[in-house]
């Protein structure tokens, strides 16, 4: 809990040092969480999902300088791996991120994949919580939003943007893979190229297309993040996007939805190791074994475990 | 279990239909998948992975013709939703997909997500094995191998090749993603375009730093898929893959980690679905309020209900 109280103390290298005990999914890390998870639900989740080379990076810094400038503190979570505060950028994106990184009131993290299946979107949410325990106001997630395990990172923020480019193919690539769904703002970024009415009118098509009135139209917006312009009217809609969830009593039920899940998967989690340390390793390879060689098959072995773990 | 013999007999309409029934989640479906499981464990299976615009319909499609011509009959899942084998393409690829899309030897199916947490991953692995069950002796899995959960259905593959092109940016993306691990093959697609050596010395620069020797070094091939340029090659490499895992004993360790995944898989779903029962959806709102209210963190709760599970 040492680095939990120092980080509640405003130690800014024990955050740091937390979410890369997080990553590496080390011993301790649980109590650490425990001991944080009171401090946590203050902060505005933003998540800001979109294509590689649509300008995700430059659009949170710019968001980032925004909130700043309001006076707010700032968590940035990069988990695209194609974004330049992963380190995945060429130095000039760098550089152009160090005036926002040297500033106190602004945390930028990336996540790195380990390469477990959906440890990265665990490792995420667990290092949102640091944030926001750590005391950041807004935290800004951004993801690459092409598959599953970014769409439910996206999911666990309460506002999440959706950010498209004119000139990418002949359609809306992000749409097909369930994000309508999911965006609560659209951003039409390099909105100085051409083409970019035409997205918007496409995406306005869509979410026209979409069936049973909502509380909240997802707005589509133009930036041009480069140059800062549009940036104030993306605060603004992501200001009165947490007012709706608020007032409308939806963010009650996001939160309920997003802690049933959590709660759901560290208890699947809980019980393979609970299962793993009853059974032993040999015996689940006798399992395993009995299913290749086809004398079960894996639903009716599964069931099987579930029982012999409950003991009936 | 009467699609299940249908489909065992031959009939195709059958395989489809299960297949339609395992992406809607379908009661019924676990008893059919019981009774084709002995007859699954024939194909060779190989996962097809790149970015969007990579070409890979198009590779798949060579690919599957150059099967049919030794004679191997072939399926075909296109998981991507970009590809042209979803549905999602301008009229002129799907033109260009009928020609073996009207030979009676391959089976062309696509998978929606229907937005489940990693169930997309499992329908899909249910799907190669209706397609194993159903006679394909090549089965080839298409997805676009930017997430993790793309990863994890390019795992359950025997054989996975990820898709390059030359001139998709400043980097190599995909290796970013943890692909480098899990590729078998590498293809630079689209090789008639500039860059493309740049893109196979990079990968190639990037292997030999891999560290540790190992028994298969992924092969870098070139291919201009539309021209069917360099597929006799890529068809011979995913030959010499399987023989390579065969002889040694590669294969085993595979499939046994892949059965382990799966049982895991399907008895963590089984545990939350019979905790559930136990329980009742009051009381696992009791506990999801509990957390929200910080009386408890979520990994303490998920222990509890692991324990009220276990009846200890």
């Amino acid at each position: 809990m040492d680095l939990a109280q120092r980080l509640l103390n405003g130690d800014r290298r024990a955050a740091a040092r937390l979410i890369t005990l997080i990553e590496n999914d080390a011993d301790g890390v649980e109590l650490e969480l425990r001991h944080i998870h009171p401090h946590t639900g203050r902060a505005h989740i933003v998540g800001v999902t979109g294509p590689p080379g649509s300008g995700k990076s430059t659009l949170v810094k710019e968001l980032a300088r925004a909130f700043r400038a309001c006076g707010a503190t700032v968590g940035i979570i990069a988990v695209d791996p194609t974004s330049p505060f992963t380190g995945g950028a060429i130095l000039g994106d760098r550089v152009r991120m160090q005036d926002i990184g040297s500033d106190p009131g602004v945390f930028i993290r990336s996540m790195a994949s380990r390469g477990k299946l959906g440890g990265l979107a665990r490792a995420t949410g667990d290092a949102v919580k640091v944030l926001d325990a750590f005391g950041c106001q807004v935290i800004l997630v951004e993801t690459v939003g092409a598959g599953q395990g970014e769409v439910n990172i996206a999911r666990s923020a309460h506002t999440t943007v959706v950010v498209e480019v004119p000139g990418m193919g002949d359609e809306i690539q992000m749409i097909k893979a369930g994000i309508l769904e999911i965006a609560d703002v659209f951003v039409v970024n390099k909105a100085d190229r051409s083409g970019v009415d035409r997205v918007v009118v496409e995406l306005e098509a869509m979410l026209a297309m979409n069936g049973q009135p909502r509380a909240w139209v997802p707005p589509v917006l133009k930036t041009v993040a480069t140059s800062g312009q549009g940036i104030p009217e993306l605060t603004d809609a992501l200001s009165r996007h947490l007012e709706h969830l608020q007032g409308s009593g939806e963010l009650a039920r996001r939160l309920e939805d997003n802690t049933l899940r959590e709660l759901l998967e560290v208890a699947r989690e809980e019980f393979v190791a609970e299962l793993w340390r009853q059974l032993g390793a040999a015996e689940i390879a006798n399992v395993t074994r009995a299913i290749l060689d086809r004398r079960i098959d894996p639903r009716t072995a599964a069931k099987q475990l579930v029982k012999r773990f409950r003991g009936s």
